[in-house]
């Protein structure tokens, strides 16, 4: 831990044409992100005692808001698990997918709050379902008394490496994406690998899609482990089914996460908007917004990724057998290259307009450095996006993995 | 400026069952208080350079959310100072008062935002108004790409002392009060007591309510100020028509901020829930919501105090003769001492067990203990609840100002 920094804190008045106050604070905060497997066998006490911050013990209240789909098939597990602790859980289901990532969810979750009489401190609200679901319950938590803890449970894979292990919540707003939100860490996260054994292929994908960005800017070594074992990781749902498996899925998982904690850790509330994490999030954003329902978050992503890497070939920052080697990987993790919004160059000019604004007019832009390392760039023309579209569509008909664009738009594999 | 305590940054990893993380990130806020008179008058460049975190100057662009009322009697000069100054101002209107202060009106702000294609971080909304108005604006903007800068200019006496100061931001849920919000300083509050020669004496009164408060609790100085010279500063708008005017009136409302400003500088997170500056705000949020719109902010606060005093007389920790002079001043200030919510004991009893609820599981009631002091307990019954409001009821009947009790609910003076 490093500390000792200097910060100011305290009441000043001076006096220009009528008094003037400065007032200077500053707010500690800390979070963990705590692995256990089996979370809701009854023997398995990660949940009791694993967040030193907010024990839980009998006759403790929980509000616990779950997916509709895990609580299908998780529900029963979950109660049994709160019951077998003698924890009075009032367990709520909600829908939760990008295209009801809006207000609405919030407000029923603030329903729900209201209806339980939660505490304000000491009855942490705890979220289980994947990324959009853990957004929209940490956002309403975050707003509700100005801030009520939470606790986040990932069943996905997306939510296990990406949006479970950040700070910030929100909900989409018209065609803006997360444009509204806060900043609030839960104050635990439990990482439970065992529920991918129910994901589809398509939602392993999408969470690939989150650890290979990871890979591609900081790791060569994750990207070398993704190309030999991520194909047969996906396929095992990140199960462990042999010992080999079983390594490589933690392996997989933990250096993702520990990779994109050291580059939130710094810049928890973004003060730089330098973000190199924020690789695939430039064109992904509109993509996604504009093919919603079609594309699933790390597959607009991804395609991003796709462009982007075209775009450092044609700049001569990545190499043409680097970037087959990425391409071949997107391919071999079930995730799209292509989608044809791509070729509507004023789609990719707007999004790279509204990048700029998110990003204080600047477009500090994150691009591939060969494999694993990156850099930021202000200086995408238009013509430069035309043009690696273009390279891309060449790249991603060439494929011996997809007869035709269409089909990697329409059914990735697995879905 | 205090400094130096020790805060921890960093990011750990441990193994337990798997491995565990803990992120610790400190973030450091500032903000500032800045007193300027007339801040509309062309010469004046208070706005333009008094916060110096945020400059403004010509070619910047602002998008500027002002209460529709104010915009009736000053959007004529905002607009003539932007222009003046070469500032390409948006001004939208918005009605704004409790009745509204919900979450459409967080969104027709966000829409607005949307619609200015607002920068990230270095186009801070200007809002215009009452608190009302600004709490609302400040909650959008503090959503917003989690987290645009505003800045705040109160046109209320209750907005310069109390709304405008803190870093407090929110809307109503249902009958919640301010049940959703952020805590999010303005970058800088512009305080202009010029505005207040246009507002109506019974909002000059909701003001003072909360000036009381801070004297009740922290300084028999400003309390006895309010006593001599309250009534008079209240007639006269605080405007300052003779020296001695406007000598009580800089001194009432600079003391009342700086009292504030010491109670909130080191609890800007109300990480401790024992707050002295929640005088009046036990039984306030619910008789306000409860009576809707009849009560001003200001009324149920005042009234709440009225009740804590009677029950601190009943207790002993003030003397009848120290209640009778608060009450002469509630009168004076042109307050109400009493509501017929308060025969409702049931309504107080709810009340206490939202509190409750809202402290954390304890009543952390701040009372006053004479005049200018204040000590906080937790042993408030019902009965004493009645008794008190019982006490009161009969203190507001014997009132030499007041024809009835009903007369003091209904008539607030000078509305």
């Amino acid at each position: 831990m490093r500390s000792g920094t200097a910060f100011t804190q305290g009441l000043r008045q001076a006096v220009d044409n009528g008094p003037v106050w400065t007032v200077e604070a500053v707010r500690q905060v800390r979070y963990h992100v705590v692995s256990s497997d089996g979370l809701f066998i009854p023997g398995n006490t990660a949940l009791l005692t694993g967040c030193p911050d907010v024990p839980l013990g009998p006759g403790d209240r929980r509000l616990v808001v779950i997916d509709e789909n895990v609580d299908a098939l998780y529900g029963a597990s979950v109660r049994a698990y709160f019951a077998h602790h003698a924890v009075d859980a009032e367990v709520v289901a909600l829908r939760a997918d990008e295209t009801v990532k809006q207000w609405d969810a919030v407000s029923r979750v603030v329903d729900a709050m209201n209806g339980f009489g939660i505490d304000r401190r000491r009855e942490p609200v705890i979220a289980i379902g994947g990324g959009v679901l853990t957004d929209i319950v940490g956002f309403a938590a975050s707003l509700y008394r100005r801030g009520t803890p939470y606790i986040r449970i990932p069943t996905t894979l997306i939510g296990l490496v990406d949006a479970g292990v950040g700070v910030k919540t929100g909900v989409n707003y018209e065609l803006g994406k997360n444009r509204l939100g806060t900043y609030a860490p839960a104050t635990a996260t439990f990482l439970d690998r065992s529920f991918l054994r129910s994901l589809d292929l398509r939602h392993i994908s999408n969470g690939l899609a989150e650890i290979l960005k990871m890979a591609l800017i900081r790791s060569e070594d994750l990207f070398t482990l993704l190309e030999s074992r991520g194909a047969a990781v996906r396929a095992d749902r990140f199960q462990g089914t042999t010992r080999e498996l079983a390594s490589a899925a933690d392996t997989i998982i933990a250096e993702s996460i520990h990779l994109m904690l050291e580059e939130l850790q710094p810049n928890l509330w973004e003060s730089s908007l330098e973000r190199c994490v924020d690789y695939g999030h430039t064109f992904s954003p509109t993509i996604e917004m504009h093919a919603l329902p079609e594309l699933l978050h790390g597959e607009a992503v991804v395609i991003d990724m796709a462009l982007t890497t075209a775009l450092a070939t044609l700049r001569g920052d990545v190499s043409q057998a680097q970037a087959d080697r990425v391409y071949a990987v997107i391919r071999a993790l079930g995730l799209p290259l292509w989608n044809d919004v791509l070729d509507d160059p004023l789609l990719l000019e707007n999004a790279l307009r509204e990048t700029v604004r998110h990003r204080d007019g600047q477009q500090r832009l994150p691009l591939p450095v060969g494999i694993g390392r990156h850099h930021f760039v202000n200086d995408v023309t238009p013509t430069e996006l035309r043009d690696a579209a273009r390279l891309l569509r060449t790249q991603a008909q060439e494929s011996p993995f997809a007869a035709s664009v269409g089909a990697l738009v329409s059914a990735p594999v697995g879905a």
